[in-house]
Parts: structure tokens; sequence; C-alpha cells
């Protein structure tokens, strides 16, 4: 799982070092790349919130895999928010470009917390993911009212 | 690297196992989950068939680091082809559900031709890509000339 970490780490930093019109041909694949990535993840955490609430029974190993997979997604949406990708099928706020540091934090406490929730449900503790898990969903939720049109 | 295909091999496992409805709560978020990670696969398939075909130059890392999303993304979308999720904003045929034995076959196929790929990918030589990338893309289209509406 530690090599999962690195690969995406290494991954992320190499996309975003390349300007987003290099990897997407036109706005809208991009706007169509970060929202199909973020679907996947949030359907693999909304599985976790599952578990966490009482949802639905407790099963390590189904949480293990969902957090990897949440973990793989967190490092992908970044590059796909280049410059000229803020109009179109998109929620997206102008302060993503407006307060690019600001974004920029959340988009990195994000693959942090992602990969705090990945250790988190490793250790096969369900109050550990509880913890881990509220953690990401705040962030989740303050990163998406500043940054997210309803 | 192998960890991953030994860890996406058991999730894909544990995921076809359950019901669909078991996974998603109406039929249209098991396809937006669908067309989402194809999405994902896609875009990442297309990085490396433009190394492929010369139209970016071909970078050994870069095409590994696509191809491990690529494997990773092959794995995800079948559990939501569940029964009742063939209408609505898809363009799944009815033989998905009519003819499941040659849609599975294909399905499979596919998981095994990214994980050659992948594993070409890995070697850092362009000519051991180029053979995987062509027989991926081969099954693609006749997959989706099956049973995917134009």
């Amino acid at each position: 799982m530690k090599n999962i970490a690195i690969l995406i780490l290494a991954l992320s930093a190499a996309a975003m070092a390349l300007p987003a019109a290099a990897q997407f041909a036109k706005p809208e694949d991009a706007i169509q790349y970060r929202r199909s990535s973020m679907t996947v993840l949030q359907t693999h955490f909304f599985r976790l919130g599952n578990m966490v609430n009482g949802r639905t029974p407790y099963d390590a190993k189904a949480a293990a895999d969902n957090a990897a997979i949440v973990l793989a997604m967190s490092k992908l949406p970044w590059p796909a928010f280049g410059a000229g990708t803020g109009e179109g099928d998109t929620r997206a706020k102008p302060g993503i470009w407006t307060q690019q540091a600001k974004f920029n934090e959340s988009a990195q406490k994000m693959m942090v917390q992602a990969g705090a929730l990945d250790a988190a449900a490793r250790t096969g503790n369900l109050d550990a993911l509880k913890v881990a898990f509220r953690a990401s969903a705040g962030n989740c939720q303050s990163c998406h009212d500043a940054f997210r049109a309803r």
C-alpha cells in the first residue's frame, strides 16, 4: 500500500508540473475529467461514511479497499483546474483562480487527509476510521462551501 | 506495483459479490459512477495513445503512471452494470444484460489487458507499450461496438 501512495504522489507531482493545456485538448475535457474523478472519490468516500455512521456493517477489508480508491482519486482532479476551465458544465467558483493559494491549500489538505484515512482504514480499527473520516468530511464541506456553487 | 494489482483484483471480486442495489442508492448513481470511472480511464489511456502514436514525446515514467491509473480504473465500472441500470443518461445497450456472458468476457479481457499494459509500460520499452496498447485499443473498440450505442 505504501507503493500506491508513493506512486500517486509522484504521479501527482508530474501531472501538476505540466500546464493543463498540455493534458486536456479542450476545457470541457478538463471539466469532465475533474468531475469524474470527484464522482468516483465521493462514491467510495460515502461507502466509508455508511460504515462510520452505522448504516452498513463495518467491514475492515471493504473499508481499506474504499479508502485506497479515495486516496488514489484525491490526487487526480487538480491539474484539471487549469486557466480557462471555469466556465461550462461546472460548479467551480471563480475563487479557485482568484484565491489560488487558498484553493491549493485545501487541495493539499485533502490529499494529506486521504492518506490519513487510508492509514486509518488499514488499521482495521473502526474508531480510528471514524476520527479520520470526520476530519476529511469537514474539509470536503469547507472547500465545497468556498469553491463550489450550489 | 504488484500490490496494486492484487489490491484491485481483490477489491473487484469483493465488489462484484455484492448486488448493485447494495452499492448504489439509485440507478442514476450507478450510471454516473460507471461513466465517471470510464472517463478517468479513457483520459489516461488516450495519453498513452498519444505517446504510442508519436503525438507526444515518449516519457517512460509518465507512461507507467498513466497505465497504473488505467489498470486501477479497469476494475471499477462492472458492479455498476446491475439490473435496472439500463435506462437514463446512458449509452449502454440492452445486450449488456441479455448477453451477460459475452459482456463479462469483454470486461474480464479488459482487466487482463490493462494488467498487460501496466506491465508493458513499466518495462520502459516503447515497442512493448505499443503492442500492449494496440491490443487493448482493439478490445475497447469491439466491446463499445457491441455494447455501447453511438
